[in-house]
């Protein structure tokens, strides 16, 4: 047995107790952690800054990285948030009376053991354990090595509390930030119910090509909305505008706005309060000939199409039908949010059914996919698959089910 | 592109038009293609005889391969069943208005593109497609080398069918049985949304291993019944008969029975009907002392254990506690199906709270998992996983949702 799965087989027999520990004593739990947290934030601001110093200010991930006294306080407040929410554990999903007098109920049980691999963003290790806390399950982390001095701060900020409650800090382990242990996590059948990836593309398509174990594909968002030839224009400008330029690093953000061509002339006016917040354009042939008296659009390339930019870029596609706005999604979705932009019922129904992704719209900005909006309480991350989950992934989607059977001596004929 | 992509995004393309077919339409194919199966009853059996010519009748397969006119009227029949149910999509699970005045569904849909890897059993052939396409979702398959014969023969009649109803054919395509196309199908990433294996636990293995899209795990069932203390030594005896010798190739069937130790003496008395019935049975040291004036009995060794016998064999373990019993099944179970059988009310919920598997049992026999009992009307399989669909899968676990979010300017502050 390897060192790592001697911690595999550890989290996975200590995650069997965690399904005996009351909602109750769950959310005392989370409450403590969110005191020791502020009460500890020197030591985690002075552990966080042993990871600030081998990194370059000016690297993009030195601000995610970077945690403060504003920081931990938000920390803490997310923690007592999720223990306000109801557990999930234990709901009756269906139930019925075999006419042999056999009882079947469906209930909700925890996965099991998550495993979740993440990049230098400190705050998910909290997040991450309350999440699994609260839905019953044991939590393997492996965070990004820029931050292991904050994540062994964190995770022991986190078994103080656990020991504290006498419940099992090996339920919920960090494993050590060299790269090895990511490949075995990826293989630990057996130990792991599942593996959540939270971060780039990059670890993304890492984890899927080497995990032997379900993952939930989560993040890239890809995000199209399409303005048809019936469009409300001042609708679809605000909508437009507050897609891209809201938070244009969140997945949610528009990448792509597709036009109907009879719409060409008033593009100009669509698109000018992007031009204005220095939103890059790459306009395909014919919206680049109808902007082109503007020198800052640029005229888009293949590449533009089927990117996330995650930054104030954007790029337009033209179509001559609606026809033509489904294939192009289809071709380049990410299946993240899409929408549509119309006065025409049957176009957008034709939209919404035919379009698939985790979340349609009609007549609104795709900023709206989000954990929180969708009424979830607290987001683990938005899952672009289709299997067990899709979009905002919150505690239900932490669990599974079983089918609890009770009899008095029945047998099948 | 290589030649299998080009097939994958073809099913892909076509899979988008199912979800506009009505559900009655769906049920007309299913009947007609009932119909179209006995009509072509012949032409069936020829073109099964010809893979039949290449086995040996002492292959354990040859049974499985066969089809003769009661076996075609039985797929029939199951088509038939199919269309009566109803439909699994556009259920909305979840309805909510936002303050904002945003609409917001959860809705059913189809997951989009299955692919199923199956052995020599062409009946799946006709049983997926049915459930496929009652589901809305395009369909790969890639049935054993052993049946090609038989599956081209059977993929031919369901075209047929709907070239008649004007459906496309490209949606549901067999892959050619070469070794190769598996490999592929298992690395089509964002063509095919899941793979269902349907077979032995080394084509399971071969799937997860290499898999790089979600799979679905299912079949395997190392499957244990618990006699404790307190138990009714009549409806244990009943139990464990029924679960063992029922049909014992199927995986709800018993492969280890665990006693309380104080029930040694009347161990005998338990086993007896087993033992009349050829059963052969592996006994752990403490109930192979208690069995052992009867010469059938053997000691068991460490395979004995976390074996899936899948026949007339089984082996018994003995335990102290109930502790004990709980660590075994943890230790071994394949998460299928696990019983109890105990008077005891606080064991029964202990045991029912802590074992983790698909089906959870107390004084029942393990037989009953299986989707017709759950009432799922339909089965494509019974997952041991926790992602997703676990226990018995019916036509609603072939589905995912989406958000559909309607609005009418809505932006995000």
């Amino acid at each position: 047995m390897t060192k790592y799965e001697s911690i595999f087989q550890e989290v996975n027999l200590a995650s069997r107790k965690l399904i005996g520990i009351s909602d109750a004593k769950i959310n005392q739990v989370l409450e403590d952690l969110a005191g020791l947290a502020i009460s500890q934030t020197d030591f985690l601001i002075s552990e966080n800054q042993k990871d600030l110093d081998r990194m370059s200010p000016t690297n993009p991930m030195y601000d995610r990285l970077l945690l403060n006294p504003t920081r931990i306080q938000n920390i803490a407040n997310e923690l007592l948030q999720v223990s306000t929410l109801p557990s999930p554990l234990q709901h009756v999903l269906e139930k019925k009376t075999l006419e042999n007098g056999l009882s079947i109920e469906k209930i909700t049980v925890p996965l099991g053991v998550i495993g979740v691999i993440y990049e230098a963003r400190p705050n998910v290790t909290f997040d991450v354990f309350a999440l699994a806390l609260k839905s019953g399950n044991g939590l393997i982390l492996k965070g990004g090595s820029d931050a292991e001095s904050s994540n062994r701060a964190i995770i022991k900020v986190i078994h103080e509390i656990l020991v504290k409650h006498g419940l099992p800090t090996t339920a919920f382990q960090l494993l050590p930030a060299e790269r090895e242990s990511t490949k075995a996590l990826l293989e630990a059948v057996g130990y792991v119910d599942v593996i959540i990836p939270r971060g780039s593309q990059g670890l993304i398509n890492f984890v899927r090509e080497n995990a032997k174990i379900p993952v939930i594909e989560t993040g890239a968002g890809i995000v199209h909305t399409y303005v048809d030839e019936t469009a409300d224009l001042e609708k679809a400008k605000a909508i437009i505008f507050n897609a891209k330029t809201r938070r244009p690093s969140v997945c949610n953000s528009l990448d792509c706005l597709i036009v109907h061509e009879s719409l060409l002339e008033k593009l100009d006016e669509l698109v000018a309060p992007l031009v204005d917040n220095e939103v890059e354009i790459f306009a395909d042939s014919s919206s680049f000939q109808a902007l082109k008296s503007d020198p800052k659009i640029q005229l888009a390339n293949e590449t533009h199409f089927g990117t996330e930019f995650l930054s104030l870029k954007m790029s337009i596609k033209t179509v001559s039908n609606m026809g033509e706005a489904l294939d192009h999604i289809a071709k380049y979705s990410s299946k993240h949010s899409e929408a549509i932009v119309s006065e025409n019922q049957e176009a957008i129904d034709r939209f919404l059914m035919e379009v698939d992704a985790a979340a349609v719209y009609a007549n609104a900005s795709t900023s709206f996919t989000d954990g929180a909006q969708f009424g979830l309480g607290a987001e683990i991350g938005i899952s672009t698959q289709k299997l067990h989950a899709r979009g905002p992934m919150g505690l239900a989607e932490l669990c599974s089910y079983k089918w609890v059977v009770r009899g008095n001596g029945q047998i099948r004929k």
